[in-house]
């Protein structure tokens, strides 16, 4: 086994382990578990990180700088309004956003080749926001995002806070992207299972 | 020359002239320009695209599709309220969405080496999002994206539109996110200029 493979084969290994764990603690998005758990089964393919798309409340400082406390509050799920409503109302910090964000996932893979063939098929599949990130020999990561989203702030200290009926609003937007983007991510796993042997 | 060091030699004096003939009639985003022109003048990099950031408002169809119309206004600046007003006023499409873009690049290299140090330079500038979209023998592209912007739907048909208070609102942050994106070109630009011979 040259030094490529053996790098290669440490890594996903690596990466396996930590998916398996995650799974068996219920810490990996349902949406993604049957994407992932195919990805894991393929020799020459692993996933380094996931996320089927969420819903957050995120609160900064007056220079939005990011902390992972901004994290007000995040679900990996449509919403209620009711849920929402209480984290707007016990926000007491600089700014609050509300944000829809699309799936995210790193791709691990072996040669140029087959990082080249990720993007391809992320091209096939409509994902337009796609790129190889690490390209080491026997170590190549690629990122594909989704381009659904809403990023809107929502209330401001001392400047602005966004009425009933556009919060109500924003819910129902959030969720119906929300929805979309699951599509998105079943249309992504077609597409691999297709591509990939 | 081999094939790769042709096909690169190709690219590179086709992306040239289109760049230098888009800033002649005055197309290139001002704040990139001088960028981009030290870009140009290195003998292994080019620039293919490039989007100093914007203010946008987007109309859309029920089904949210994106069409080349979709753009119902476009600043590549700060916008004034009565701008946006005005927009924001006129639309009797379905959905209009507020948007703070940011900055986006691309730019070609003739080398994976020289695409990684393109993806570390970014690194070291603070730009999360960049990745390798195009990896050819002698043709590589790197797509830069910054992360600062806002999206938010402001109007739908026989649903909801925002008040004033939070349209201005929105300019405000809008003006203040594009500045930042601005600065983030800025520094973008010196760690190219340190890093680059």
């Amino acid at each position: 086994m040259d030094s490529d493979e053996s790098r290669f084969s440490m890594t996903k290994k690596h990466h396996t382990k930590t998916y398996l764990e995650a799974k068996r603690i219920g810490k990996v998005d349902k949406d993604f578990i049957s994407f992932c758990d195919f990805i894991t089964k393929q020799k020459e393919f692993f996933t380094s990180s996931c996320c089927a798309g969420r819903i957050t409340l995120v609160g900064l400082d007056k220079d939005e700088s990011k902390r992972e406390s901004a994290f007000h509050r995040k679900w990996h799920r449509t919403v209620e309004y009711n849920e929402i409503l209480e984290g707007f109302s016990s926000f007491d910090g600089y700014i609050l956003w509300f944000k829809q964000e699309p799936l995210i996932l790193h791709l691990g893979t072996n040669t140029m080749d087959n990082a080249r063939l990720i993007l391809e098929i992320c091209e096939k599949a409509g994902f337009k926001r796609a790129g190889i990130k690490v390209a080491k020999d026997g170590k190549y990561i690629v990122e594909i995002l989704g381009t659904h989203n809403i990023n809107a702030p929502i209330k401001e200290k001392n400047s602005i806070e966004i009425n009933e009926d556009y919060l109500k609003y924003l819910v129902k937007k959030g969720n119906e992207k929300f929805k979309t983007n699951q599509k998105m991510l079943k249309t992504l796993e077609k597409e691999f299972k297709k591509n990939l042997k």
